[in-house]
């Protein structure tokens, strides 16, 4: 099925009039590699730009079994109700083996994906997470100048991607089960410094004590940690998707940090320290890029990596004999 | 006055021969950033590669009044004294401005510095970190070719220098003081989860009890983190220099990670990674150098981040523009 390409202006004007299937269109016009669709995309963006920003950015993960999904749905339905525009999106670097393994099609969170004021998108599938970085990035930018007031940005947790949620949004959930221990096998170490709130999920029925006695477990070892330089203390919350119950106070949660952090400053510090970043990591990502394609690099490289590896070279020394070939 | 140097082959000879004034006129040339030092340097340490990583390399991090020099100095001294030699090393990024700020005069570790099997070399100074990281990575390589065993490597915990240290040590040790939490303010997030132990210094007189406590809850917080992937379980022990108690434990604890790390295969592949990420960073780095140093990409810049900043100008459309520059 030939895909429908539009003018910029098209394109502009559709999404500035919050027109669901041109935003649709734009993001996969955004997650094309056709060099004219990458103009086109950057042409559509940079004049959408002034339109961008407005929303609150929220990052969630957790390992698999925390009930994410549900969460999700849950969290979108009861924002959403507010009366807010809320966009759902995620970072599946995996995604593109299976595309849309992580949102699917939509039946997992069925509720909100019909919610007049939601809208739920795949993770974009590409080779690199890089790429992924950057599509879900300006996705996040169409989104907002398509009036949504809440970004939800899930990641599955495979590598780093994390920590690459993170460093887009400006609130970062960890969601966790009151488990035995285990659950934390499949999380990541560093991670819990990261969260801007812990969620305790499942918290209902037999779990509720559990539940109770990690979050008081957690808030004390939360106090051993090195104070957050922008003077939020990281709370840990019960939530349970099935009783409904916690669920507004993670909204309020959020509200609460968003009126902290807009106040002394710091909201618009690390928008600003974002957009930076993601300049110069799409340098470095260039840079890189550029450097080990080259042939004469790419031939070399295994032979220096063994090296290395045999203790026989230097590092110093293999940059040397890298950029010999690669200035060549 | 004049500094000596000498041919490759008198270094070389000289710190196989575990010649101390060798060993530091050769770190001296490491730290040189003359075309022709730099070239014998390799040349140096090419040579002397296959003599190098039978050390056991420690990295010790703690925020400024833990006690960090005076821990050093009895642990060196106890290594020192049960006849293995011990080399302590710092990487302090700030030490260009005063140099030898940070291990000084050695005044700082009086017993250690006259001890026959220690040796003491301050922070190299250099503008950059990487400068710093890479003279050190090489000046452990020269200890470890002059018969040092135990390599210290000392971060004074500024800005990125632990994650610096975790990348080139086998064992890192956070040093912590058992307070009101007020120590912690100083400390990095992020930083508690790249320890392997935790130690309590100043566990001492009235401290005592107030360190044990605190033992226990860090105890209790470490058990909430994610686990190690390498299996090894973060103890927490209490040390006072001051009553000569805990130093042996801290070896014995480092001995025990060698012994589990080595039987599970972790350690050599722990040093092979460390060997390859630095090649890695080395090229990240040394391709910056050329991208932000290129006149035309210089002059840009500026106007770029301001309309990064201001929300006009998009990452990748920058990106795009730089290179234009950067390639003509």
């Amino acid at each position: 099925m030939p895909r429908p390409r539009h003018t910029a202006q098209t394109y502009i004007e559709g999404i500035l009039a919050h027109n669901r299937i041109m935003l649709s269109q734009a993001i996969t016009l955004i997650e094309s590699s056709l060099p004219e669709d990458e103009a086109l995309a950057q042409e559509v963006l940079t004049a959408l730009l002034p339109h961008t920003g407005k929303s609150v950015r929220v990052g969630i993960t957790g390992v698999p079994g925390v009930g994410k999904s549900t969460f999700i749905e849950s969290f979108g339905v009861h924002i959403a109700d507010k009366g807010a525009h809320v966009a759902v999106l995620a970072i599946d670097p995996s995604s593109q083996r299976n595309r849309g393994s992580i949102l699917g099609d939509k039946t997992r969170m069925e509720q909100l994906a019909i919610h007049p004021h939601a809208y739920i998108r795949p993770s974009p599938s590409s080779a690199t997470l890089g790429g992924v970085a950057r599509r879900t990035r300006e996705t996040m930018l169409l989104c907002e100048a398509g009036g949504f007031e809440v970004i939800l940005v899930e990641t599955v947790g495979v590598g780093q991607s994390e920590t690459l949620v993170r460093s887009m949004v400006d609130f970062f959930l960890l969601l966790m089960l009151a488990g035995a221990g285990d659950e934390l096998q499949g999380m990541k170490r560093g991670i819990m410094e990261m969260a801007d709130a812990l969620v305790i999920t499942k918290a209902d029925g037999e779990n509720k004590n559990q539940a109770k006695r990690a979050s008081r477990e957690y808030e004390n070892a939360l106090h051993l940690f090195p104070p957050n330089p922008n003077g939020w203390t990281t709370p840990v919350l019960l939530t349970s998707a099935l009783a409904q119950e916690g669920i507004a106070e993670v909204w309020q949660t959020i509200d609460a940090y968003t009126a902290h952090t807009k106040n002394n400053d710091f909201f618009s510090k690390q928008r600003a320290q974002q957009q930076l970043a993601w300049l110069h990591e799409s340098i470095h990502h260039a840079l890189a890029q550029t450097f080990y394609q080259h042939a004469g690099v790419k031939n070399a490289l295994p032979t220096i990596e063994q090296g290395i590896q045999d203790n026989t070279l230097l590092p110093t020394e293999a940059v040397k004999l890298l950029f010999e070939r690669f200035q060549r």
